[in-house]
């Protein structure tokens, strides 16, 4: 396989990109967020939470690991991520899946010479579907578009999926599918009920059901973080969205140039503060948000200026406190991508108790999204709603 | 989750805590080899057989891979340890689970600051059991704690049972559970009857069916080998057990002043030597024992002090040889919690062949025990009996 | 278990050695090419062929996982080759085996002093089947004998198959059978007709078929790759086989005088070269081969005076390229045990879609052939069979 065959594609404009990476109306890869967009984010978010519903019961998780038990999903990370890999690994075996890993590649092949593509369609050899996580920018973009090139080769060649785990600084996809998921959850009116055994118009009002219509806060890493990017860019196609960023004094941490015009182009009103201390007009800004999105500051990277600004700047402005949750709407989520930083503490273990600390579901709501998409990608979606209409039929009929 | 609020319960007497780590009469956590008192062992024990009678044929395998083909564990080892690994998750196929592992995680997470607690917690959102090995002393106690405190919060939040499968230079609760069963299975009758074709009360007495009525000798590293600790305070729960501890001239690596004081005030008859070559009384210390624990010294820890005695030393009556091994009485079985050292060799390979060799045979008890602890943990001890009770009904009728 | 009961039996002739690794007319454990005569061959192709041939439909995959679902299979794996480890874990979960691996046994018992011995009969506590690659030369062989050993003894020992996935630079057994299955499949006569819709007699001649009758060109590391040795002596067994073995020139690379020795004793005709572009008599060298066997030349291994030798040297005479590929046989398939050198490029990607490139089918090959290997050691060949004639009898109705 060629670079210089793929080069094209990596440099076309995104909107192009989506529909090579779908085949027959569903997802065959799944490399950018922006690949979702709001219909396939609703269609995506039916089918994760069908899962959920399904997988609260061990009947159900025996029927649900019935959907894929004839393939194998190899996680190929290059990059070290405990938590995506888990979370992977997890959602495949729910489904019933195999799963297996290659970690160190740079121990064998890669030591061997072997190019990236040769390794890759080597494991496809193997594996139904391989979820990878590389450090290099574009590699589980052109990986896909190998795939494809294989299928449309005259030969019969083999093909599989190639699902992104977070590549390079850029994208993270299911990361984005797993907050939007959570924030759909939230303000869900049987989600809202559930938990708080009360309509939610009283709350946050009819037209904040779902996504569309709220004013939503970015905390921490806002210039570097991909999390942050890839949400901002999915909410902005929902309507009346208005978006605050609160980031350290330091360019690289605050809100890029390019994200910033992105937002506006797409009419998303947009704020920018150094501190979740500061009023937005006469109120405190964390009292006016219906949600927050915190991040960790990156200090691991290899970027010394910033790591000079880090060590004696004071970013405090920048954590939670239980003063400031204490500001914040009574229904208003906090979000994290996690791992938070136990040594800044931007979210102190004492807020976790509290019923708007939503980051542990999120994890969770990571698990859904993740069997969801693999359910989706493998044309199971049909077969998982036949399960869930079933199951729920049978423990109705059961406790009548 | 804070440790301010998890401190108390360790700090907490052991006979307090076990009440903590259990759950409806059944043992939630597993953390402590204290939390398994005469009855409890009896119970697992018991189960453990189960497990290996059924596991004996390739039909009793499938059958109990039905009992939890609906749960995942992870194995979040952070402290290597091959054998224990591989014993846990054989263990866990057994039953049917899926198996996953973290074992980095100082490459990713960690890195970037999270705390144990954090790292524990997301991995609860998508794993059903923790089995962990850290070389922090009380760490997975913590998370047992964390883990209640969890199942006790008001909104609905995420507890999976937590198994110490090594923690620190202290608990190792399983090898003492396999330990104590690779005893019991010794001086049962019919295992007696299996191997030897003969009543056992022409050889050891009836008195000595189970575990009391003994007299133990444990050579090697008796100081600081957790293994020995952890087996000698199970053991002094018996009725009239005697022991005698054979360990190098070093104050480290001898019977420490803490142990000997709790089996002293537990009624046990304690002996010290400084060889396995000596004489008891009148006759050779080895044909006065009914069982032998064997250790390995270990040499890795960072004590230079230990390093250079053992350097110079000569351990060499700390070790077996085929001569001292026909001082032992014809059914006194030989234990090791291995590995032993090939360079030292405390248990030569010629020994491997002799019938009192039990090492080889305690490591695959390992694998009914923790299989059988898990069905416990999980409920399925009564489903389990039910297993076994069809399946060798079954055999029985068609022998017939 | 001891070195010196086990050394006879390493240092006895091949031919001896077999039948020492077989039980019961089928193989027990799979250590050397040797085991591979012709017979064996031609019905583990088959069964191959079987697994293939079920695994294509999801339902045929559902049912080859009922083969072996009771067994688990430890890879153990202390040099790292995550292509063999792959196919191997693919492999056993196509017939339903649970798989683990142990990579890194320096991190744990092997830091502590334990033997390989003691290791591998651990493991055996554990798993059903132990598959190993080990930079040891005899290792896997003499785990082999240790296990014939544990069978043999009085008393009741665990004894469980073990098979060689690469030891030193000598054997890699597995390897040799996928590629000779590779070979039969190219010139099998469905095969054929299915890929060019002819019938082969046009193409090759009927006294082609199969592996006998034809003229092999091996090329790259001739002297050191282990690929080439095994395969070479296994064609050897076949009627009217002729060899060219190209490769630069230094004594390293190029064919060792034993292995021209065997050739020549068993009749062979041998052809040495130093370049892919010469001609043989009038025409063009690759112009009379039937098949061409592609390797990387190995500059990873500790050899200074060869490192020195191939960064000054043109190797390009042994690499292929478009034209060079034009002149060969339209039939005749090109091989490569991969990975391939993206750096030297022996195989450019040009070269990928050739009809005649089929280094990533001989992978998948590996798979079936793995497979099949396993089916077979646990005695499912017969059962596999009773499988496929169900399944294409059930296809064939439906068809109707």
């Amino acid at each position: 396989m060629q670079d210089t065959s793929i080069d094209p594609r990596v440099n076309l404009p995104v909107r192009q990109k989506t529909s090579l990476l779908e085949s027959e109306g569903r997802l065959r890869h799944v490399i950018l967020a922006s690949q979702f967009d709001r219909e396939r984010i609703d269609d995506l978010c039916k089918v994760a939470e069908q899962v959920r519903e399904i997988a609260e019961a061990p009947k159900g998780r025996e029927e649900l690991a019935k959907l894929l038990p004839h393939l194998n999903v190899l996680l190929y990370f290059t990059q070290p991520s405990t938590r995506t890999f888990l979370s992977f690994s997890a959602a495949a075996r729910l489904l019933g899946m195999g799963v297996e890993h290659a970690r160190d590649a740079e121990m064998s092949s890669e030591a061997k010479g072997e190019s990236d593509f040769d390794s890759v369609r080597m494991f496809a050899s193997y594996f139904d579907a391989i979820v990878m996580r590389s450090p290099k920018a574009d590699l589980a973009e052109r990986c896909a578009y190998m795939m494809n090139d294989l299928a449309d080769a005259k030969q019969n060649q083999r093909s599989v999926p190639i699902i992104n785990a977070g590549s390079g600084k850029d994208q993270h996809p299911t990361q984005s599918l797993l907050d939007i998921l959570t924030i759909k959850r939230t303000f869900s009116r049987s989600r809202y009920e559930e938990l708080h055994a009360q309509d939610p118009k009283h709350a946050f009002g009819v037209s904040q059901l779902d996504v569309g219509n709220k004013r939503y806060a970015f905390c921490g890493d806002v210039g570097r973080g991909r999390t942050i990017r890839s949400l901002a860019e999915l909410l902005s196609n929902y309507e009346n969205v208005s978006m605050c960023f609160i980031a350290p004094d330091h360019p690289k941490l605050q809100l890029s140039d390019d994200m910033r015009n992105l937002l506006l182009k797409r009419g998303v009103e947009v704020e920018e503060y150094g501190s979740l201390d500061v009023k937005a007009g006469k109120k405190w800004l964390l009292s006016t948000v219906d949600c927050l999105y915190m991040t960790r500051v990156q200090s691991e990277h290899d970027d010394n200026d910033l790591k000079t600004f880090l060590k004696t700047a004071d970013t405090s402005g920048c954590h939670l406190t239980v003063a400031r949750v204490h500001r914040m709407k009574p229904y208003a989520p906090i979000l994290h991508p996690f791992p938070r930083d136990s040594r800044v503490m931007e979210i102190p273990t004492e807020i976790d108790n509290d019923p708007r600390a939503m980051y542990f579901r999120q994890a969770r709501n990571g698990l859904w999204a993740r069997a969801g998409l693999l359910a989706h990608i493998f044309g199971k979606d049909k077969k998982l709603a036949d399960v869930h209409a079933d199951f729920f039929r049978e423990r109705h009929d059961y406790n009548r």
